[in-house]
């Protein structure tokens, strides 16, 4: 199928490899499906943080991106919301209401910035989209906690599926998938951990692990908000089906913008998964491509200590000559058509497929 | 009341206070109720942890003590299991069966254990239980997700209530109060944090602290199996008044021990937790009866950087003067008669009030 183009490639083939121009173009907005739910998310989002009796809570909402490190109301700068907005579009189009789903969405953004708080740590990040990270601010021990307490946090936020009118057998199953997809996601962050320094992993490895770390939250929000939705057996595993290649869709593209994405827009300098040795599909796929001394310096650089600025240029200029992009880029593409296909054979309003295939289109060219 | 004492106190009046000699006793028997429970526990725990498909249950199964760093079975090594013997107690103790509160009791453990692994990263300790600890074996980010991991089998473990004919109203309540328990423990955590390098905290801060820290799984392995056994309210609420008695004894003992206990039964060295400077009970005593030069001393050794050896023996100096183990003791013991008098207007088999006794006692003086 192919889909109207909204959104520009801003990682296309004419811009430059290696130290682009500090981005001067207007932030890439997001498609309207994304904006038509940002306030019920944020309101959800604000719901759930609202307690005021510890301190853990002041610095949950710093996280969010809410206060400053005193506490002090901030620019709120929510992020793309990406799987809340996922799971509120799958109830909707499927006859459901936004407040039956919104408990499940904001649980799967409160999971998803959980995840980014031990990553953090993990990482020894920090920034994170131009702020302090939480360890960075209050130190590890802190931030560790307050990890686990945003996790629980979604968790409780769950039981008000039963206010919201869903009946207890399908909020059990919902509390059951989503602890699964949270347990599918740790595994994969797990694989992540055992593939570093291995220079041996393929693709099938490369896009089960992260069919796992990223994919599972990304098709429970579809499957959740369509189970929610509908009472169609079909129709939820088709919107499952369509949210298993827009996950793998999302960390292709994730992927190239760890590598060859805008500073300004990602917060993050041009090569910086590639300084931190990461397992992700261009140098999986240049691993698989590179010969004689390309392979030789590949291997020699993943299998160092540490990687300079000399051996990112390097390794950038192998990517080159593979075309790794180019392969991402046209995988991810793959992806999203993968993803449109399961829904072809669902009833849609016209507004509902044309929002499902901006979501796709906005995932394959994002900026951020 | 006066309860019979089969257990010894072994840090009584008569023992050295600074480096007693090796423990060269036998160690500490279990009460009966502990053996019992026993076998229903491991194999629980094992079975949550049987899947063999990826690396981390490996790791997992080391921290419990059942195999080796690589993966060969060790001479299991299974803790007390604390709270799922409180929990399958009650459960019993209330009409109920063994099998029915058992998916709750494993998870308590589970829970508990995943809070020691998160601790030993947060604390930097490479040992526990004379064993090296997961993050010194596998590395820190390992261990931060196979922490997250056994923290969410703890919630798919729960699932099999209904596979044990737990009904589905109360299979609900369960979860949720596990998961409210659960909140309040990692609250309490935080607030230990926040605590930390305060010579202010008084005892009533200090007992809200550990009521959450220490207290809420305690508190809620007795509600809990209760709510499992018995369809009474005024029963249930009675376990829980006791469990919460319980879960302040248990820590108070545990401050004791983590300054004067053994170090062959505890794996930790004499004034480990001074050299820490925890906030435990002994401390925040002594910080409020000390006077003049012994104040001063205190303050400068825990406002200052690090704790060596003479520190510590000022310290526990100080804490002789003003009698902080005996004062520490003569609570934990205050406890232990409070947990029991909720219990005194339930209707018990003289063999479960002998068991809760029993258990009470053995938390008042346990070695380990």
């Amino acid at each position: 199928m192919t889909a109207h183009r909204p959104f520009a490639d801003p990682v296309g083939e004419d811009r430059p490899l290696v130290n682009p121009a500090p981005n001067t173009e207007p932030v890439q907005e997001l498609p309207a499906v994304f904006r038509r739910y940002r306030p019920h998310i944020v309101s959800g989002l604000r719901q759930s943080l609202a307690s005021n009796h510890l301190h853990v809570y002041q610095m949950l909402r710093y996280s969010m991106g809410w206060s400053d490190a005193n506490g002090r109301p901030a620019a709120a700068t929510v992020g793309k919301a990406v799987r809340p907005t996922l799971c509120l579009f799958a109830c909707e189009a499927t006859g459901g209401t936004v407040g039956s789903a919104l408990p499940a969405a904001v649980s799967l953004e409160l999971i998803h910035h959980f995840s980014l708080i031990h990553d953090d740590i993990q990482d020894r990040d920090e920034m994170r989209h131009h702020r302090p990270t939480l360890w960075a601010v209050w130190g590890e021990p802190k931030a560790l906690v307050g990890g686990n307490t945003l996790r629980v946090i979604a968790d409780t936020f769950m039981w008000r599926m039963a206010e919201e009118g869903v009946a207890p057998d399908k909020a059990l199953a919902v509390v059951g998938l989503l602890t699964e997809a949270y347990l599918e996601m740790i595994e994969g962050q797990y694989l992540d951990l055992s593939f570093e320094g291995r220079p041996d992993i393929g693709l099938h490895a490369y896009l089960d692990m992260i069919s796992r770390k990223s994919g599972a939250l990304i098709r429970c929000a579809l499957n959740l908000g369509a189970l929610i939705g509908s009472h169609d057996a079909a129709t939820v595993r088709a919107f499952r089906e369509c949210g298993r290649s827009l996950g793998l869709l999302f960390q292709i593209r994730d992927d190239v913008l760890g590598i060859w994405g805008d500073e300004e827009a990602t917060g993050k300098p041009v090569g910086a998964d590639i300084m931190r040795k990461k397992n992700t599909l261009p140098v999986v796929y240049a691993m698989s491509r590179a010969q004689g001394r390309d392979r030789d310096l590949l291997l020699s650089i993943y299998r160092g200590q540490t990687v300079g600025d000399d051996e990112v240029s390097s390794v950038l200029e192998v990517m080159e000559r593979v075309r790794a992009r180019e392969y991402a880029q046209s995988l991810a593409s793959e992806y999203r058509e993968k993803a449109l296909e399961p829904l072809s054979s669902v009833e849609l309003a016209p507004e509902a497929r044309r929002d499902i295939e901006e979501i796709a289109e906005f995932l394959l060219v994002r900026q951020h």
